[in-house]
């Protein structure tokens, strides 16, 4: 007779080990941190002698789930920005939010209430891939819980650091600190080759493989990346990367939604392990992973959450069974990805899949006591039908609820007992959590209130104002202008042709001003498109135009390059409407009287509005902006235009004739 | 100052109504069963005093959730048979189950314990279409939910008919009882096109028409379904039911998986209510149902869990996030389906769809007090950012979980109050469903213990018992036989030319004999196919078959028409093995010594085993047997082969020489 610390008995026990052992009247013994004995009660009984013995009165014992990738912190962002493209919802509201909030204290309260929602949900161990990745761990420590605690480094300063190059130093300290943790596995994450540089791969690899730890990092989530990278480098995302070295070490790649055979090849030849993201893939459409093949090529893919702001929870139940449905429906196939293999995936899989299989994953002799306690006894988990093995997986993955969870334990030690946390006290947290989202909502309302606040939040430092002369007529003539002009009477400094797509968004509130996003097209003597450019420009309302006879002064102009597609403009400031105008502008760049001006022919396509001559330049000072007026009218009847009538309108606003 | 029975104040009150009104800090009077007034606490605090009043803690006061579609009674059934295909599902394990233990009784205690869990979960109205719908509609009006009762008819008997006379028979009545029911909207369900009859249809829209109650059919559910219809009768499976009439009715219909543009534009002409259920679509792998073009035109589209055997829970917040999810995922389109319209589709669209939309579906005076309240101050629920003035709807769809409930009122009575149920006892019920479940499992053991009574389970009555005596011998020379034959030593009776395809099914329990799914293709003169046919058959173990000399008898074949596909049979037989044989037959009915006989000629194909000649006869007495065998000893000299080889052995175990 062994004595141990603890007897579980009478549970309905789901072993999780290779030959999927179920003990419908089983027994679990554990000593210190581990599992030292698995079987019938009455086996357990009969050989160890529990220091304490608890009756589970029937509830399945399983091994604690395992959530393969998330941004814990994140949880504090959950709901603040939902139903958007994923460019809107990365760029537009997760990024300026994390760069003006995330601090160590944000990671260690939003972690800390992501361990409390997910041991609540029989979650045991996650994958973390965040800033301030030491924050992180030391929340998760406190709470008791397993994690891999991943430093992210990308390219561009990001909330803990100015350059990449700290960011590695980070994760190097990461380790160091906590390599010797019994709960933390710390690692490296560069977030995404798109992201990244491949100096940053290497350098990840480099340290991953001296320390021996895992790389974690997004790949192939959208299309769009896929064929991104096809293009600027000829080859698929999986064969970049793996040129990069990063392969060599252990790695836990997230997503993986469109990668082809050939891909899985590489990645069950490599070793990697999947984290499939069901609600997050579906959520933000990124599309459906091919979990079927990549299982069936032997890679290990276990299930995540990925982080609250695009989920919006931290319920591996939900996501085994989004997993199993989406499959079945993908492939056609009702028999597709059935129950047992779906809660493979969230338990011994899912371990496999971060490199720990070995700790933990199932409740097997010499694991770690990593467990939880799910009653089954549900009205909606009723009745239930003991002829099929399976059943007990059916259960668990169709019927069963992250709140049927009682009893959760990590390493020995429990974290939940009867639906009660152990080791968080939440409602501070809560507390907490309320104040930075009322914080969040202040800086967002400001930010919302002005379209030029929200261009400047999304479009770094770049914006510049401006203070224009300029006039505009209607020009009847437009050949006999460009004869005037080619003949002499001015310098020709620079010319150029381009088709421009200009669209205009203008918002319910006037005094925001227009914002223009303008596609130009740099069209050669041939009529050939030989470039492509896009700029966003933010003009003021109409009331700060100054007009001055028929010469107009026009401020604050904010002008930035479009890093963005218009589509993602429009989803992004929602203007209350949006006009197009289609125009061919012939440009030329004049010296006239020691001054420069920009002379534009615009032949209005669409709508057909007719030709208008436009001249303008820029200005600093009242006082030069007077004299450039007077420069402007002379200008104009040297092209043999003194009469025309002015047009002060912007091209939206003009009325055809 | 209105006095009233109830006010609920201090709510977030999501009303639902046309212009989604929310109250951030709302209240609600009920008088009797209706709302009376909605508005913020303050307004309604002073111009309504309530004879109870309830603070409602700042939780969530939404319209009870409105289920569009499902078999309430089948929760007793819920996990028998999970991760099958539908047919291998309904055929082999729902219908044969229902038959044999589905009473008013069954009902009445699976409506019990489906009200229950709905109830838990903030679901106020269902749509339920069942068997013994009467009992159906007992159980829902003793638990105080609200319900469409749909008795469903079809073409063959049921467990409550003989015939689909009485199924009319009974709805008619059930109307008849229920009309008036303040809880019970009595309805008419001919279960589906492929399984009702056009004059099904006819009357059964005749009873809706005449006495004024719903029709509730499924309709164009999977792709099978509707390939058939447009082979069989050259329409659309839509188009086909309008063409009947059904339309003139108030028509509930469930899936709609499978329709294009023009069918969409036909339902919402008729003011079809759709009840769309992504759980049931994607387990059974249905596929993906037009749900956004379907509101795009106007169609009034609910949700709903269908029966919780295909599920396999009733909880509307799944589908709610399922159905936002998989229309993302689906579009390619992340702003698909956005929360708000999501939880629109799952109060005020759904009570539309289900043409209660007068009654009930949002939070208006003068609606049923039908009401629910959610606890969103949970970990997995924070925080809470209060800028987006859609935050409350994804906070419900994409974050809320059934467990958030607290409280369900019905017609003005509350059904739970703080998690408690009211109205029903569950642990009695739940009970009686455990030993419901052990009944069914025994019958399945029974059944799934031998070939034999699976067949007889799926196969009807149709099977019959044989006993067979029959010579097989190598044939070296085919054409001297064919030519023998043909000369007139034997009256030819019939001759026929077929390409058989067999697949032998074996078990790991030799004595279960072997299934043979047989695909015969008849061919002409010219060597085409002109027509097919499957048969299933079952012959006894080799122990069971007698050889005498060269001569075999064989007893215990079972024989049936095989409606189903080969595939069909081997995932609901589930064989250790499987073999196939394809050959060409030639056969011969002769008249021999005034007795019938068939002379076989084989080719084997694949495997190429050679060419064997077969004679066979079917006998009813040992003294018959040893008469006949004889005589096919002597026809084998008559055709020239005397001495040759027999062979005891059935064609899969015939080793090649």
């Amino acid at each position: 007779m062994n004595e141990v610390d603890l007897v579980l008995n009478h549970a309905f026990v789901v072993t999780m080990d290779d030959d999927y052992q179920v003990f419908p009247d089983g027994a679990l013994a554990v000593q210190g941190d581990s599992i030292v004995a698995v079987g019938t009660t009455e086996e357990i009984s009969s050989s160890h002698k529990g220091r304490q013995v608890i009756d589970c009165g029937s509830k399945a014992l399983i091994p604690g789930l395992v959530n393969t990738h998330t941004h814990a912190p994140m949880s504090l962002l959950r709901g603040m920005a939902d139903d958007e493209r994923l460019d809107v919802w990365l760029m537009g509201y997760m990024m300026p939010v994390e760069r003006e909030f995330v601090t160590p204290e944000f990671c260690r309260l939003g972690t800390g209430l992501a361990c409390a929602e997910m041991i609540r949900g029989g979650i045991t161990c996650f994958a973390d891939m965040y800033y301030f990745e030491d924050a992180v761990a030391e929340a998760v420590a406190e709470a008791g819980m397993r994690a891999v605690c991943s430093q992210a480094v990308l390219k561009f300063p990001s909330p803990d650091a100015e350059s990449f190059e700290d960011s590695l130093a980070m994760a190097r300290d990461l380790v160091g600190r906590w390599r010797d943790h019994p709960l933390i596995a710390p690692a490296v994450a560069p977030h995404a080759p798109y992201t990244c540089t491949p100096e940053i791969l290497r350098a990840s690899a480099e340290i991953a493989l001296e320390l021996d730890v895992p790389i974690h990092i997004h790949l192939s989530e959208t299309l769009q990346e896929v064929e991104q990278w096809r293009q600027a480098h000829g080859m698929p995302v999986i064969s970049w990367v793996a040129k990069q070295g990063l392969f060599e070490a252990k790695v836990i790649a997230a997503h993986c939604v469109h990668i082809d055979g050939e891909e899985v090849q590489a990645l069950a030849g490599a070793g990697v392990g999947i984290a499939h993201n069901p609600s997050s893939n579906l959520k933000l459409a990124s599309g459906f992973a091919p979990v079927a093949d990549m299982l069936k090529a032997g890679l290990r893919v276990g299930l995540g959450t990925d982080g609250p702001a695009s989920n919006n929870d931290l319920d591996l139940f939900e996501e085994m069974r989004l997993a199993t449905f989406v499959a079945k429906a993908v492939s056609g196939d009702p028999t597709a990805l059935p129950a047992r293999q779906t809660f493979a995936m969230a338990t011994r899989i899912g371990a496999e899949a971060l490199h720990l299989g070995e700790l933990i994953g199932s409740l097997e002799p010499g694991k770690r006591a990593d467990l939880a306690l799910v009653d089954l006894e549900q009205v909606h988990n009723t009745p239930h039908f003991a002829r099929n093995p399976d059943s007990i997986y059916s259960r668990l993955v169709y019927a069963a609820k992250a709140s049927d969870v009682t009893d959760v334990m990590v390493n020995g030690k429990w974290l939940l007992r009867s639906r009660e946390l152990e080791t968080i006290e939440v409602a501070p947290l809560m507390e907490q959590a309320a104040m930075y989202a009322t914080r969040i909502d202040t800086f967002l309302r400001a930010r919302e209130d002005s379209v030029l606040s929200k261009l400047v939040a999304i479009g770094g430092a770049e914006q510049e104002e401006s203070y224009e002369v300029q006039i505009k007529v209607r020009l009847p003539d437009p050949p006999r202008v460009v004869e005037k002009l080619e003949s002499g009477g001015v310098d020709i400094l620079r010319t150029a042709h381009y088709v421009e797509y200009d669209s205009y968004f203008s918002f319910a509130d006037p005094s925001q001003g227009r914002l223009r996003y303008r596609a130009d097209q740099f069209v050669d003597e041939a009529g050939r498109v030989f470039n492509e450019r896009s700029r966003l420009t933010l003009t003021g309302p109409a009331a700060e135009r100054e007009v001055k006879g028929p010469v107009m002064l026009s401020r604050s102009r904010f002008i930035a390059p479009a890093q963005h597609s218009a589509r993602f403009y429009r989803e992004y400031f929602k203007p209350a409407s949006e006009t197009t105008i289609h125009k061919d502008r012939r440009r030329w760049l004049v010296g006239f009287r020691e001054r420069a001006f920009f002379v534009n022919i615009d032949r209005l396509i669409e709508p057909p509005l007719g030709t208008f001559l436009e001249i303008k330049t820029r200005t600093w000072s009242r006082y030069d902006a007077e004299e450039k007026a007077g420069l402007i009218l002379e200008l104009l009847e040297v092209l043999g235009v003194p009469n025309a009538e002015p047009v002060t309108e912007e091209y939206p606003d003009v009325k055809s004739t």
